[in-house]
């Protein structure tokens, strides 16, 4: 619960999507991106909603669209030698997903350091009136080709220090248009 | 490591399988069943490990042999007009599974009320010297035709009542032959 | 191969791609719809590389998108009481994708009957020069709310009666821009 | 029905299963591999049926099975360098499968060059009275480390000639036991 904050959308296009902030006097910036996509038939089960061991699939649409928009390429890290593993996840589901609803993540990181990155998710469901269908948070570890733990690559942490938000469940509840 | 306690399967083939957990001075009855399977080519991803959504996949069998061996099927529930729906979502990966290896989940249900029930999982790899591949947790809701939460048929939570283990996550580590 | 062949697309927005085809003298509108998204990492497998069962679900997007733009829900008609199942499947694998690839399915309708109706898809790797990934075809029958054959609503055929394309497995292979 | 054949079936548990079909005079060995699981509930979609993308998934268990069976381990072949893709894949639906459904997949490999290897699968529903649920053939080329066309192992190719079976969409329709 931040009731005294106050969002403003920065607009230039070319650069990561960021949120300003306000809590108190600090000016805080938020980059929070979405991933949109429609659910598939294939993803729906027995109870015609969408099965809910796709919503880590879904985060990690989330998680890749993040990255990109931070800078770099999750597929040009693996390139590298370097590989994020999930380590930990916690999903909360809150209303069904229907088959062809139009579904939005919205993803955003929470924690960084040089061997572990959480993030955390909410899923939107666009075509009910933006209702909130679930949230979840991942934990996930670097490792090297041999499996073994690795600190992250200092130009990715660098990119995604800057990309941190404090952690906080309904931080992005009212972003404009979000 | 538990070492002060001591396991005894009851070895009558049409009852659930049990366990005897002697606590201190206090014998604690414990049902946990056991799910075993290979992991198939499909659920491997690029870093040649099963991917991290299966295990919800794998979870939801597990508590499919759980429910059939309490001596109710979920099929027949869903048959009734009643549905269980996840809401929560825990899991903790511990080590990677590869093709083909062999996996059990080990199951057990941990608390139970007219509306919840909390179910824990083990990941085994039977290949791997049954090292601990991960843990897991879920909530599951009851939800009639509607969608509407519902109560449990009687008759199931009557089944379930005798099947649950309080919690503890290294209960059943050393289960023999387990 | 119809090498005397010429593509022109019709601009108008609002109205379903359609595609004009010279085949002689006779002119035949074409369309063709384009569902594009990029692959996740869960659909690859331990080869680095999207697992051949993710096609299906693939081609079952793209014909979603083909019923949507000629003007009908597919959820709209299961509502009715009418299903689609597909009877039969054909899939050609041409070249890899990999993870994060940008893939577009194109899909055409090349046979309808009361109860029949048959597909045809093409898989396009736009992240590799647009090169042709696979090929693929599904039989569809439409069936009641008992799982018996039906007949397809009027209204449905009736809309997708203008929207077939004879076959031909290279027909749309050289559509501008697509 | 096949009624004048004779099937029977060679006992020795450390050999593949193997058949024996006469065929006139002639007495041809006929391996066919079973592979049985239960539809989990993920498999099925808003019909409550298995949705069909699932099949090349069980066809692809089905041949693990018989190259096991068959003496060597598709696993050990991706060690020494070597992967089979999907070249061609077609399937035929016939009946549904519902959740919990037990299900046999039954393999067996129909040619076999240096190059290329086709299998076709029976998909039998043994919850239903053994009913057929489907059929499929895939159609497998052998890669090497850079994707490029190689040439199988002669071990390899060694061991699974002995167990090809002429093709035939109704050979083992009447295994005894099957």
């Amino acid at each position: 619960m931040i009731p005294d904050t106050v969002f403003d959308k920065i607009d230039e296009e070319s650069l990561p999507e960021k949120l300003i902030l306000l809590r108190g006097n600090a000016i805080i910036s938020v980059m929070v991106t979405q991933t949109d996509f429609r659910v598939r038939y294939s993803e729906t089960d027995g109870q015609r909603r969408a099965h809910h061991s796709h919503y880590p699939v879904w985060f990690e649409m989330g998680r890749a669209d993040f990255c990109r928009q931070a800078g770099f390429d999750y597929k040009n890290l693996e390139d590298t030698g370097f590989y994020l593993v999930v380590a930990r996840l916690e999903c909360q589901y809150k209303a069904p997903l229907e088959y062809d609803d139009l579904v939005r993540i919205e993803t955003r990181l929470v924690s960084l350091s040089r061997k572990l990155m959480t993030f955390e998710y909410r899923v939107i469901n666009i075509s009910q009136k933006e209702a909130l269908a679930g949230e979840g948070k991942t934990v996930l570890v670097c490792i090297d080709r041999q499996g073994r733990p690795a600190s992250l690559p200092s130009d990715v942490t660098g990119r995604l220090q800057d990309c941190i938000t404090p952690s906080g469940g309904k931080l992005h509840a009212s972003i404009p248009g979000g």
